[in-house]
């Protein structure tokens, strides 16, 4: 094994974010999202799908009578709102959320079994059936979310109760599972347990769960298959028929050892979740085998199976990866978790290696299909987010049964609203990493950060313009003079950034590594870093593999990508193409959801006004031409659609 | 009710078809597909999945044991093969094809009830059970094709046995259902009995079955709603629980009453089966309100709902149709019995009223989808008829799994394969129609027609050269100078058509109405007609609504639509785009798929060498401009695809 450099993340509460941007969400997540999600999960929320979430945890504390309801995976809910709450807290005293999720944390420490089990659909639904359908039932996916909010109401708030319930569910499962004649040899149809048990291992250091989660992720893919033979044992017993989770090896990427993987099969936020497991073991452990099988789905995911939007799974049945260049932008999954979880991988593998494209992947999703995923007001939800819609089609053609015109209130699988919001509410995570006295600076979001270098307490102030400007000023604060690097990351929007410490300009090339520039230097208060980093509008291409971007052109400024909205442009966005001229117009609009730059483009559509007196009841025609009229095309931020209503949206426009 | 002027097709017996390209297919259908579908009807081909039809009629005939298998409308297949023999034997005698049609005439006869009730499946498996499902179990679509067949055989040999037994069984029919208190007032989830009972009584000139098919039609739609009333009655037990039979109105018409109904909803193979059998009773009975609903539905489809190639259904989920303008490529449905239905259809309109649009139709659909569901040996189909394919994307991507990259043994659904040989067989009925004095030539395939104009014995000799050239010429035979009309079809896909008889040119002017060009003269025996039909190559553009052929043109000439083929062009032919100049080269290839034309058209590609080098391990990119190679994309016709194993396919290819 290996002794890998590894940089890690500061501490959430050494983060404060004072973004013009982001800190809007971040309150947005603490005033709305996860009050309304706590009355999501318990049920308060007129006309939305009951969750019973809550509930299911008090009845199996015996708190309260009656049965489980919800999905198989309902606890995570809780857990993923726990985790939400937890990084609140970090990050802003609150006497009364924290008070809240000591209520909830006494019920789930109730809920737990004396030998440490805890899951509540098994203990109301099936109490003899624990561990017999792991293909299907997320006992341990339950489990691993728990673990991750336990590590983080105690990183929170050093209370050890949701600890100690995490440690022993996780001792509990140590017991049940691994290489012993007694113990199941198995792993779960979900990845989440393998990143958390090493999370579990960060904070207890107990290698137990290291090593756990190293076999979970190693039992996958052996034959004869484990899901096969459960699957067996409980006499074929099928929890979700419409789906075949037992004998599509892919979908639950058992098709394979995971370190023989090349490419993303299946279900897409397993794959990016297994990736992150792997990429923590690999980095806990050296072990370089599991990092090379971690970039090579890295560049599988990035290089083929991606949309410019950061968003992945190509398909919906399965809510999976398909085959390579295969980006359809109509049918698209493109589920806002799988989005995140490829934000946890890229994370991961810019710890374990200091290169700009991860961290440029991070900005992808984050500005793009993250956002994307919740509306304006924090209240209703994308699942999934395509990249071309035509609303009369979604209501008539049953293949975009999956797609929705406008966001959702609350789902009945409500996976991605707690996972947006524990994403927000921890985004401070993702600015910074160190590594001894390297300082990265990964994302351009406006922040105060503290930390020690050699003893020697330093504060970072970031101030950022972004998405809107490229200009990003980092102001050094320290008692006296230090010695550290800054290593600033060349976003791969930007073509021409130009650099200067305390006004004097830096000569790039010859401070570049894999996309960082390294300030090396004896740092005195007040020292000022300027970014600039134009940000011109880009016509991004597809590669020309992919069907369905060839011809066309996305518009992407800075880290946003556009899109077109009828609300804009009127309906059918697909009779426009751009001009080949390289003009394009700015315009911030203060008043347009919630402040947002506007595009605007030369292009020409067909004259619709006679296209009736000259089609007639033709539907084919050799003799027809098509007649133009200019417009101008008028883009929004691709995260800011429908949030206007129902209407066509499209991120690929034809060109000239 | 109105007194419809309807122009009726001859005996099929009085068209002996002698076309070079037709020719073949009817043999093919004779020596190949009909044998060959009788060994599928009684398993005898290995590797294909059972079809145990003719098992199921010989268990309920007593004459074996056995339990009943396959669909539940498997009893269709034999009555679709045998109106297949019948028209065979109209036109060809064959003694042993008619003892091996009267052996399983007998066996039907014998496997029908006392009281006329004829169904294999409610037989064997749920003899209380009939009449309990008419949304979903398919009794009078299956007693719809035995009356289909029985009147085809009777027409063509005489021999009442089976139609007998087909009246017995609509007598049995016209008991259980009708407005009386004690009967039932439904109509089956599939339409096939309307059109079929039009024949009964235009064979029989029984009265009570064209009055069974209108009261079948009229029921359709009424509220409340029959399906869901005889689905609480049979306390809702379902035969098909993955489709919604009973509750999604639209999948069967059942969501207006069909004189309402003014857009195709639903299961394209139902819509156009009742739209026949509209059409039919219409037609028998003047009913202008149900024609004028014909109409509606006719311009529906044909200007909104139909790809190019005459194929519909552009949704594999309920076989269906979607809404207007929907019509993506790859995704399609375009099921062969619906394009064979749609010929059902027009050539039924055409018997109301003469206009050329009808017979186009037919026409775009009979030599496009409907040859394309059948290889060059016949022995394989096409349920599915894409008009763009990416054969690993079939493989991955669950979006198009009803799709097949290349035609299949035989289906465990298997409807297509005998409805094309049906068509085939009976072909010789699509050429002419006779009104009165007016002979109506409506499609241009060699033949040799006699009738009788005003007790006048003649023949009408067509040579033609259709599909590859546009020369068409009639020669009269006639004892003694004859007074008639011959009316000759203007193909929509002809714009400079030039017409001479006896050699002097006719002006077409002043002797066309709806598309016909109308010659009454008094012939003498050896006139000649000859049509000279120009096919030049037309870049045919969609409707710009339709969103999937925007920016495209998809080549046709004469009645032929063009493809290009991976065989051809190599992989990638996305990345083809056709050079704006208008020359098309055509070639004759003898030794090609049966013998075809090809057309060659300059086009430019991606240059794919350098891809690999210039674009690496990138997806998107603002700065790699495509580089351009020029080539000669050729294309072959439609339905000649998949003839060379897997391979890339595409009707609509770019322009520039």
């Amino acid at each position: 094994m290996a002794n890998l450099s590894i940089s890690r993340p500061l501490p959430l509460r050494n983060v404060l974010i004072t973004d013009d941007f982001w800190s809007a969400y971040i309150r947005l997540v603490r005033n709305v999202v996860v009050p309304y999600q706590w009355e999501a999960l318990n049920d308060q929320i007129e006309g939305a799908e009951p969750s019973h979430a809550m509930r299911n945890f008090k009845i199996s504390a015996g708190l309260e009578q009656g049965e489980f309801y919800g999905m198989v995976f309902q606890d995570s809910d809780v857990a993923k709102w726990l985790e939400a709450v937890s990084y609140l807290l970090e990050t802003g005293y609150d006497a009364e959320l924290e008070q809240l999720a000591d209520e909830v944390i006494a019920i789930i420490a109730k809920a737990q079994h004396a030998d440490g089990y805890l899951n509540t659909y098994f203990t109301l639904k099936e109490p003899n059936g624990r561990w017999t359908n792991l293909a299907e039932c997320h006992e341990l996916y339950c489990a691993g979310h728990l673990i991750e909010a336990a590590v983080a109401y105690y990183r929170a708030t050093g209370k050890r109760l949701i600890l100690d319930v995490a440690c022993k569910l996780a001792d509990c499962i140590d017991q049940v599972f691994g290489p012993g004649d007694t113990q199941i040899h198995g792993y779960d149809g979900h990845q989440e347990i393998e990143l958390a048990l090493v999370k579990l291992y960060q904070t207890t250091t107990n290698e137990r769960y290291l090593r756990l989660s190293q076999y979970f992720l190693d039992e996958r893919g052996k034959e004869p298959r484990f899901f096969e033979e459960e699957f067996h044992r409980r006499n074929g017993q099928t929890h979700f028929p419409s789906l075949d989770m037992v004998f599509d090896y892919t979908y639950n990427q058992s098709h394979l050892p995971v370190r023989q993987q090349h490419t993303a099969e299946g279900h897409a936020v397993r794959v990016v979740y297994m990736c992150s497991g792997m990429a923590d073991v690999a980095a806990e452990s050296g072990d370089l085998e599991l990092l090379e099988a971690c970039r090579k789905l890295w560049t599988n995911i990035v290089s083929k199976r991606m949309y410019i939007t950061g968003a992945i799974g190509s398909m919906a049945h399965g809510e999976a990866f398909t085959l390579d260049y295969d980006l359809p932008n109509d049918t698209a999954y493109a589920e806002t978790c799988a989005s995140i979880g490829l934000i946890f991988f890229a994370q991961r593998m810019l710890q374990i290696e200091a290169k700009s494209e991860y961290a440029d992947m991070m900005e992808r999703a984050l500005y793009n299909t993250v956002l994307s995923g919740m509306s304006q007001d924090g209240k209703r939800f994308f699942y999934v987010n395509p990249l071309e819609v035509w609303p009369d089609a979604i209501r008539k053609n049953h293949q975009l049964n999956h797609v929705k015109p406008v966001r959702q209130g609350w789902f009945g699988c409500a996976c991605c609203p707690p996972n947006i919001a524990r994403l927000l509410a921890s985004l401070g995570q993702y600015i910074y990493t160190c590594q001894g006295d390297i300082v990265y600076a990964n994302l351009y979001i406006g922040s105060e950060m503290t930390l020690d270098v050699t003893g020697q307490s330093i504060i970072i102030h970031q101030h950022s313009e972004l998405p809107w400007k490229g200009n990003v000023r980092f102001t050094i604060e320290v008692s006296a003079k230090t010695s550290f690097t800054l290593a600033l990351r060349i976003p791969n929007w930007c073509t021409e950034p130009s650099l200067t410490v305390q006004g004097s300009p830096v000569q790039l090339a010859e401070n570049v590594r894999d996309g960082y520039v390294y300030l090396t230097r004896e740092w005195n208060d007040k020292d000022e870093v300027e970014w600039v980093l134009p940000m011109e509008v880009r016509r991004m291409k597809g590669h020309p593999h992919v069907r369905d971007t060839f011809g066309k052109v996305a518009l992407q400024c800075g880290p946003l990508i556009y899109c077109m909205e009828e609300a804009d442009n009127g309906a059918g966005l697909h009779q426009i193409v751009l001009e080949d001229e390289d003009e394009h117009q700015k315009h911030f609009e203060q008043a347009l959801l919630g402040g947002i730059q506007t595009l605007s483009v030369a292009a020409k559509r067909i004259r619709s006004e006679d296209l009736g007196h000259k089609w007639g009841e033709q539907l084919y025609s050799a003799n027809i031409p098509h007649e133009w009229e200019p417009m101008t095309a008028q883009f929004i931020p691709y995260y800011a659609w429908a949030n206007r209503g129902q209407g066509e949206m499209s991120v690929w426009i034809k060109e000239k």
